[in-house]
């Protein structure tokens, strides 16, 4: 149990000043450093320290080498002995000597930008040099997770003002790398998530650079959704690709599709993440803040963003989607950004396939302009295509649909695509569909009148996607469509047992379709493609 | 880095089925349960984790065994080896299953009470059940410290509508265990904290089991302020007692001063505290709820409360007091818990030593009737011991002071803290005031017009209380006192040079003191002592 005995007080306070040697323990805490103590080392046993205390290392008096820790305990030797202090991997790196080394170890002084959550926790609004210093202590390693979830649960519930949320895009910005293609208009697209199947991504970018135009788009794996665009371009291609080559790979390409996790563009983002994905925090301002940051140290120059709304997507009401259009308009305004944010129809899945190999599927189709293409994504990619070739100031107001159409029609996307893959390097490994199959059945005839997109992507999760590349869902019914009794809504794809009757079981619980006697209305009221 | 690579699927998918012999990693993570893999282990790489992901850890498929972990990942095989799965040691416990047993691992689903907490986070009003469930959730281990702290800041930011404290405060009672002494008059009390010097305790306790009431009083050692009543008993007697050894004493001498560490007692309130204490985060309602839920389950039946208020205590305002006193009320009179609330004067410390060493000083001179002790102590003691002493039915409304004071004055109570002692057994090391010495004089004439707490508290830590017993400060005036440009206003007392160094700078940097040219007057609009 932790806590030392509060006896025998001279022995202790003599042995606390002795000094310990550095160990590097190879344990990976990811964006938390950790230090390790034994259990009888004097020190741990005369600072009052707890287990997870907040310690710091540091050398002897003149030097100013230091790291901040959190503090485990350990009970065997072979970890760290009783005259060691170990170090996680990233902590041991970040002070930079060789093992062996003298160290000493004190309780650590808050990092001084944690007033300033306090302050907003306390619901003051905060000011540039506020998010600056959090930043920078931030990037440094100097907050543990638990102070970093304190500042994004504050930011998250009393809520960022808009000037909050440029003072934090800003110092996100700030504290990272940033690139500069050196061209005046590096486009890209970005899509705020939480509606399955929608790769536009994988057509958007082919049909762009094939225009000439530079998009060097890079996105994540999937975290908690059934697939990522990185996760269905894997399929295809190499996507971890060194800084170096993806440039190369951009400047003779003009567009690329790759795994973005290589560079070091606004860091704290990838810190924050490590502890938003897993609370699923998601605030307006923060997720306005994150996809700027990243975009602007990026290089981007032209950003298009998607923000479908519907009732099961992130955002749920037109008036919503509105009021975060304008958030984002502010920010990158003022940020030398040119961007332009487009209202979509989140109401249901995009295309068929939900999962990597199914989605792929839907993907080539429309490049290869197979008419069993899923209409709705070939639609909205060339509606979002064109709204980013508008932005090449050749292209006349309301042309880029139709130059988005033939640059598709033609061949000329997939034969980017390809160049593309070849240049990212060829995926030789082809996936199929997951073996075991099992197909949902309308319980009664009418019309699909909702498909609840979060139920659909809990399906897919549990069925194996994105880890089983072939699992997923493929949808045959959408929304408006007639539907008999016991016609096939959709089938499961899984390719172990235990996944398949999970998602089974999930599925008969709630079927995520929800069918009336009356076609549904389209919404009338937002700028819907 | 983290994150597998994205290829040679099938291989990758069979792998993730294997199990994995179980192994104990010696390691204390304290509150929080984690699980180590070796990062060639295949099933890490083919599961899509991160480090710090929250796993699962189960059992074949039939048992029901499973423990909620977050994940390290280790690149040493003495650690956790490439077929194995380590649990840290708090985690393998809970497992329950020796080492070598087959586990399997997969990603979390996330703790079903996390949905209030977003809930939460989002606004709204929380129910008995919800705060049943987090209580439930937490005390099983299954939220991680950044799931805890989302939890504690939207509580915190937002507030709790009374009726949620009162929900809380139940959640964390029924969550442990609850002691009964067997009697219908179970006395305790407890300050709300902040004011250094304020070791009343160790004068009620005394005073009130010598008057014959039941008084089992457990406290806290000092974590962020410079000496709690569990570190300056500690200097007397035996603190960490055995519960069975603890109820034998109260039995006898109707009283103890003993460290609350050993109990499990609220176990929700401990676990929350690992997180609350390092961020120094204190609202009013949790402040409420885990006072109560520990006096509760501790089998308190009348609680006093003591609430200093002044411009540097936890509590600045009288308004604000009377706020936080009705709270407790309201939650108090639900919970059946006879419950009086002070308002006392918070302006400054109590007494004169500040740390172990000289705070037992001072209360030595009070239980020794020496004409040097400092008289506030004395008379807030007596003052918050009367209260208590008119819980008993048969001690008339107004009379409880005399009898207090006539309890200590006869030396009934220093008998009575004699017999304590012995009981929980003598502690037969002496300590001494710090050897290093420096004196803070006053910059100019006058009368001492403020005495900053928080100052005064961070001085004596920097000294080195509470770990070096004899480090602190001692004052030599209080507020009101004349003063003249040169007099010493306290000494700073520290056992090593750097602490020394550190204390001096910080006192010449903000002495503490604030000297003017007139007499402060006594605040009258609150129930100041």
């Amino acid at each position: 149990m932790p806590g030392g005995p509060l006896t025998g007080i001279r022995l202790m306070t003599d042995a606390r000043r002795q000094t310990l040697r550095l160990r590097r323990v190879a344990i990976d805490t990811y964006k938390e450093n950790v230090a390790y103590l034994h259990r009888d080392c004097a020190v741990y046993r005369t600072e009052g320290f707890q287990a997870l205390t907040k310690v710091e290392v540091r050398t002897g008096e003149g030097r100013r080498r230091r790291v901040l820790a959190v503090l485990n305990v350990v009970d065997d030797e072979s970890i760290t002995g009783c005259e060691e202090l170990g170090l996680s991997e990233q902590a041991f790196e970040q002070l930079g000597l060789p093992e062996g080394r003298s160290v000493r170890v004190a309780h650590a002084e808050l990092p001084p930008s944690l007033d300033a959550v306090h302050r907003k926790i306390a619901g003051e609004r905060l000011s540039l040099k506020d998010f600056r210093a959090i930043a920078r202590d931030i990037v440094a390693s100097r907050y543990s997770k638990t102070e970093m979830t304190a500042f994004l649960v504050s930011c998250s519930q009393a809520g960022l003002e808009r000037e909050e949320v440029l003072h934090l895009t800003r110092a996100m910005v700030e504290c990272g790398e940033r690139l500069d293609w050196g061209e005046p208009l590096v486009a890209d697209k970005h899509c705020i998530g939480g509606i399955p199947g929608n790769r536009t991504s994988m057509l958007v970018v082919p049909i762009v650079a094939a225009h000439g135009m530079l998009i060097p788009k890079t996105s994540s794996r999937a975290i908690t959704s059934p697939a990522g665009t990185a996760d269905t371009m894997a399929l295809l291609a190499q996507v971890k690709l060194p800084p170096k080559k993806l440039r190369g790979i951009v400047r003779r390409q003009r567009g690329c599709l790759a795994w973005g996790g290589t560079a070091r563009l606004a860091p704290m983002d990838d810190i924050l993440i490590s502890v938003e994905r897993p609370l699923f925090l998601d605030s307006p301002g923060q997720m306005v803040a994150s996809i700027l940051a990243k975009k602007l140290a990026a290089g981007s120059t032209h950003l298009l963003i998607d923000i479908p709304v519907g009732p099961t997507a992130k955002v749920r009401h037109t008036a919503e989607a509105l009021q975060l259009r304008k958030l984002f308009e502010f920010v990158g305004d003022r940020l030398g950004l040119h961007l332009e944010v487009v209202i979509t129809d989140g109401r249901q899945p995009v295309g068929r396939g939900i999962g990597p190999v199914l989605e792929l599927r839907d993907v080539m189709q429309v490049l290869e302009n197979d008419p069993q293409a899923p209409p709705d994504l070939r639609q909205k990619a060339l509606w979002l295509a064109g709204r980013v070739l508008e932005f090449d100031p050749d292209v006349r107001g309301g042309q880029g649909y139709a130059i988005a159409r033939d640059i598709l029609d033609s061949g000329r996307a997939i034969n980017k695509m390809r160049d593309i893959v070849k240049a990212q390097g060829r995926n030789p490994v082809r996936v199929e569909p997951g073996t075991l199959q099992h197909e949902v059945k309308a319980p009664a005839s009418g019309f699909v009148n909702g498909i609840d997109n979060k139920q659909m992507a809990r399906i897919a999760r549990l069925a194996g996607a994105p880890m089983d590349k072939g699992a997923g869902v493929d949808l045959f019914k959408k929304l408006g469509d007639p539907v008999e009794t016991g016609e096939p809504l959709y089938r499961i794809y899984a390719d172990f047992p235990a996944d398949y009757r999970f998602a089974r079981e999930l599925a008969e619980k709630d079927s995520g379709f929800r069918i009336g006697d009356r076609r549904p209305a389209r919404p009338a009221e937002a700028t819907f493609f």
